[in-house]
């Protein structure tokens, strides 16, 4: 038995749900999970269904069928097969907490994506992405080589067919041609409450303004830095008897966490663009379950 | 233009969903917000719709008319009116914070609910009742009186047609009888984490076996004490400095609201019991809101 | 048995705690909670010390002994008696619930405060003020009469003698030279995680940026908006589904809870401040414990 | 410059802090942080005290000396150098999140300690533990050979020199006698927030009972199952939605983390055991802070 998903996106109207519903009927799916959203203030209306096909159905043969119903609604839409995993490129600088806890999840089967590449522009972590059996590129960047780097980097995105780029404390600022290039494509994870503190050192900003939380934030990524849709957030407690190191160290639970919640969700197709904003919708019965024991 | 619910149990099978939402296209219903579970343990099948009728529908029609639909699936269904409030009695004893919290949430709109009594065993909190305007019934209890104070609890039930009963930090025991009778319409707060702590003193029972988190359960009454459907849990942490007094403290807040929150989920229909668990759905889009500025 | 607390601040050097400690043992004094912190940034020392009298030490004679050692270290210090209780003025608008949650608070003494006015530009709360046997002023306040309004204010303050002013979402800007005069003595509850969304619509602000978790943030009053020292902030979760007015509710909550806990610190003299920081010591053993059940 | 710590316990009486703060003066020492408490209920006073020694003072010497002031108040003490590393076993089974966490922590110098063996009945961890250069001892335990079994461990144990047993997810009882040999210095994650759900499958016992936080506790090791004096705990939110196998992948990121907390307090001295109950101190300044970039 096949999973699939199904992701809707059009103006409010009378009928969408049903006649969604009654195409998958008809082609003999069992709707397993369903959230929609009607954003009343744009007029846009969101879906994401699960459902399993006790016929064989086919991705094509869907979305050829559904044609007829996603024109007569003007509806952006798309049918995912849950079995074929997203290609998914990691890229770090030198803190490898966000690494370390991807590739952890992704031994077990807890993130079930295809890691097609690391990419670094430091070393530090070749050996420990080898052992993993993952192709490592170590791609330096400096003000000089700044567009070549990233033409290098956009060749292991073509090669690998990567489908989402995750930026785990990747420190180089991407070009506006890239981030367009691969809109809706980037997820990276800030170590601030985003919108406080953007850009370099938020911890040492935080530290400064005397805040009692700090946070961590991930978002798609735009070309205006940190000002991507965001996806997630998370906060841990701090006191005035915690120095900037400290932060680091309490933060670095709350990015892994936060960057993995935020993948999770977009490999399970849960999270939608609304505008500036995300719609995350809850994650389907039994989709946080690893594959494996570990 | 008028809000309904339209809540439905049955058992898993092909086309519920499509059968539902075209049976609400079909009624010039428009769908607003909508959450589906299905058990795979059990085979049971939940689902809450939210919907809008442009055409003025009734619920008894809508009832009448669903039935051809239900028969069909075996569901157990209801239509409800969002813009009528349960009538909700609130019963409290000597501890007063839930009772101030949920007095606020009612008199600003944030729990649109008709209280159409307050019970309590002791006096403490006649004048703050009547100050709302709200009838106040002191009735005490004592090993000897006990059934004939439960009769009279149950005139006041039976007097003002109360949809709820919510127990604010009352500490008498209902009778099986009362609990059987009532089942699914009386909410109770305990002051620990379910399953730990039932019973008497929990605060103290937590203390001496020297947790670091103290919680609140919101759960439906049972005959079996403490152990009814769990709704809604919280926890604050505490420390070694905290005394069992410290907690009492601590714990209102974590009781008043996870008691509040618990309440809205129900009168928004969004709780479904599931054997002895629940099933709370997310909140509808604004319905958190409160009717007036306060 | 008396309770007495010592705040003191001080440069950083050997030999600090134990002039203290000693000091108190010879007045016969019992050290029941001390907490201390060095901030090595500053070098800059500050220590708090809960301790209880068996020999009927009065403050004024503490505070005459002690100079012989405060002049060695040039402390700034001060002694408290923990039964004289702080004389506070809350201010509040249109929104109550911060207002209802600290009467509540005051009301069973999980508080210790004397609350000696209430002031308010509306006439909303003047009902339940005076149930509670507070006196109530209201205040209009306009662009014309801004400067009278505040000399009403401060005649209040002088003539209760008020300690602390809280403003329990008083939602008009007090001058430049109040927030001198009243400096480190008035109390500020925000409805954002600040620095993010200082200003107006704190709420509508964090909608449109699309954040999944908003905040409260209380703070001292400074002359320049929302940017005084932070004492407490506490987040609430929110989702797409959310709108801006579900934000209002879900955050009166985390409101109430961050302003009550940031009066609870100041007045047990846990609050230190440190340049545009706040140093936060632990709560005492059975201080969060209320002095009447209710 | 050192950095050392004393711990000190014994009954209450005044000039205790006076008498530990003067020796530490007179011996040329600054305090850089202290922690004390009060247990009014059994008498007991407890003290943490971190300072740092500017004239080369010895763990040694400063043990004699203080014996004079030791004996007369009858306290149980040490003096620890901060320099030194804890020897730490790790001992895992299958689940190998808390392994992966804390070996992290532990290559980044966030747990400064020396991970002398991890002790396994399997051999899944092998390879990732010889990457860390650490030595692995696969110790299979059978109903048959469990008291050769645990005479292996303690072989280790004792050849080591190790003076704590981390159970990372170990999934086998261990002896009374064992339990008794290495009093407190044994910590255990058990994946409940306890006392709910002691023994086994308590994600599944979680489940059936319909809670909507799951959570995890790190205690000391006692004879009595999952009954030991409770460093940490911490919890996650579920719901309805979520399957035993949900919770399992949820679990991991609050087992990883209480865990590692309750080690952080362990190796510096902040736990203190209070009967069946922790005495907790706070974190001291700077000691998150990892020694390495990572």
């Amino acid at each position: 038995m096949t999973k699939f998903a199904l992701t809707v996106t059009c103006d409010s109207a009378r009928g969408i749900v049903a006649a969604i519903a009654g195409f998958l009927a008809e082609h003999g799916c069992n709707i397993t999970d369903s959230s929609q959203f009607d954003d009343t203030e744009t007029g846009r209306f969101f879906m994401r269904v699960s459902f399993t096909s006790e016929k064989g159905a086919t991705l094509d043969k869907m979305s050829d069928d559904f044609s007829a119903i996603s024109s007569g609604f003007g509806m952006d839409f798309a049918f995912h097969d849950e079995a074929v995993r997203m290609k998914v490129i990691i890229m770090v600088s030198r803190f490898g907490h966000c690494l370390n806890d991807l590739l952890y999840r992704w031994r077990i089967g807890a993130l079930p994506i295809d890691i097609v590449a690391v990419i670094s522009n430091h070393m530090d972590y070749q050996k420990v992405v080898v052992n993993h059996d993952i192709p490592f590129h170590c791609i330096p960047v400096t003000k000089a080589n700044k567009p070549d780097a990233e033409a290098r980097i956009m060749e292991v995105v073509d090669a690998t067919g990567a489908d989402l780029i995750v930026l785990a404390r990747y420190m180089q600022v991407l070009s506006d041609r890239m981030c367009q290039q691969m809109s809706g494509k980037i997820i990276n994870i800030h170590h601030s409450f985003l919108p406080s503190f953007k850009g370099a050192n938020p911890y040492k900003q935080a530290y400064e303004r005397g805040v009692k939380l700090i946070g961590a934030t991930s978002h798609y990524v735009t070309a205006d830095l940190d000002e991507g849709p965001i996806i997630e957030q998370d906060i841990a407690r701090v006191t005035h008897a915690q120095s900037p190191a400290d932060y680091v160290s309490l933060g670095r639970d709350v990015e892994s966490q936060v960057l993995a919640r935020a993948i999770h969700a977009h490999i399970h197709r849960r999270v939608m663009l609304n505008g500036n904003k995300t719609i995350v919708f809850p994650a389907s019965p039994g989709s946080y379950a690893s594959e494996r024991m570990g």
